[in-house]
């Protein structure tokens, strides 16, 4: 954001250039009061206004827009807005983002590049041990009381030796293997091609790479191709002992299969800190602990 | 326990030598089948007769016992069992029996060793991960249900670059500091002297170390000399952004003092797998995030 330059974006007669942000940027709560001395905020979320009158009133000057994890940007939205040139996401993944549509417009669109990878690979690594060790099923176990009355927790599992298969080898992935190594797993990967430069087996089907893992760590963005590739058959393959952990976007796993799977104990857990349809989650997947 | 013969312990005329176990060895369920092919085990949980009366019905010729976590070995136990030679533990912590009287009677003593130093390091890991990234508590928030009505959790902290502070570099803390430096944390130590085989500063004094934490994490034994060592100075020297994670015993941290900081907000958050009076948790400590 530091580079971006206020006259790049067209500044004209002192006027500032218009920047349109559509959620509240939770993320950016502290950038804020600095943003808007260098452009002009148009904040959708502020205004009384229904999105489209907001847009139809505003949207013809935008030059920019900031997206924050949930807004969609598709072709309905991008041609209420003539102007715009640049978009910038505070998320790593694009896929709420009409790609196609803003190469056609040539609209420049910004992620968060590697910025947050190892924030999210230490989160794939920590809903790993709390899966296998019952950490947060632990803790409603001594937070109900349960413990003077029940006795002893259960056991959980560890991971020295655990076979992990990650799924998408990109910056997250790549940093999720480094940590898991130090914990004496082994690593296997599934990406779209093999990568040269690591030393881990490569798979090129992930039904083959959970045939052959404990656990599938879910690292890979989210496309056509990717979407409901944890399905069913991938999630049996990984069969009763093994664990699944999506820090990436729900929507890449089957919910509904990976629902049944759980329930019917046909796999034995699940990290998750997406879901297909954010926020809403399935009441089955929150009756299991 | 393979390597212990029972002719090692005394057997007799044909007769099996007496293993006296107190409380049901969970750990142990599925060895025990075997180990009654070898020995006579005594399972004193599951007579009807008072712990005293069984003691001063069978006590006189076991010799050897089984201990689980939580069974108190001390000097008055030790007098009842005249011909105990060997206790053996589940645990890695000692903490629980009496060792002089141990030493004094010749009885001896075997623990875990660093049978579970990596699961204790994993676990330790994954505390400071769901503390620091709110794991256990997003996962109350999402299944209270409130993400769809209050919107966005907040953010957690990152790993990376974080001060971690390993109180009691043994074998689980040698574990824990090669863990975290895959998460790109620094490492300072605590112990009872330097040691010579690892490259981390080394602090004489642990509140010298919590000053120079964002977190502690620890791993030593609970001793005299350890009991209640993090109190409330330590705890205020690690500061408001402080996190303390416990994967060793509960009464190695002053439990009064840490609900004090937790509640009035001088130190973050905690992490812990054990408590000072187990299986009874602070009231407060429960009601806190």
């Amino acid at each position: 954001m530091a580079d971006l330059q206020s006259d790049q974006l067209g500044q004209a007669g002192g006027r500032l250039p218009q920047v349109l942000i559509i959620k509240q940027p939770i993320a950016l709560d502290g950038y804020l009061p600095d943003l808007s001395k260098r452009f002009d905020l148009l904040k959708a979320y502020e205004s009384p206004l229904p999105i489209d009158d907001f847009l139809a009133t505003f949207g013809k000057t935008v030059k920019a827009m900031i997206c924050t994890r949930g807004t969609r940007v598709d072709r309905e939205l991008v041609s209420k807005l003539p102007s715009l040139e640049l978009i910038v996401t505070t998320s790593a993944g694009l896929n709420l983002i009409d790609l196609s549509e803003c190469c056609r417009r040539r609209i420049a669109v910004a992620n968060t590049g590697e910025i947050f990878s190892a924030d999210c690979a230490d989160l794939a690594v920590g809903l790993l041990i709390d899966v296998l060790r019952k950490v947060t099923s632990g803790d409603r176990f001594v937070r109900a009381g349960a413990w003077p009355s029940k006795g002893a927790f259960p056991l959980g599992s560890k991971l020295g030796g655990k076979r992990v298969g990650i799924v998408g080898l990109g910056s997250i992935g790549i940093q999720v293997a480094k940590r898991i190594g130090a914990f004496g797993c082994s690593i296997s990967y599934n990406s779209r091609k093999p990568k040269a430069s690591v030393p881990y087996p490569f798979y090129s089907n992930v039904c083959e790479l959970a045939a052959n893992c404990d656990a599938l760590i879910i690292c890979c963005a989210l496309t056509a191709q990717t979407r409901h590739m944890v399905n069913r058959e991938v999630l049996l393959a990984l069969g009763k002992d093994g664990v699944v952990v999506n820090i990436a976007r729900g929507a890449i796993i089957d919910e509904k299969a990976l629902v049944r799977c759980l329930v019917e104990g046909e796999i034995r857990g699940a990290g998750l800190d997406v879901f297909e349809n954010e926020p809403n989650v399935p009441a089955e997947l929150l009756s299991l602990d």
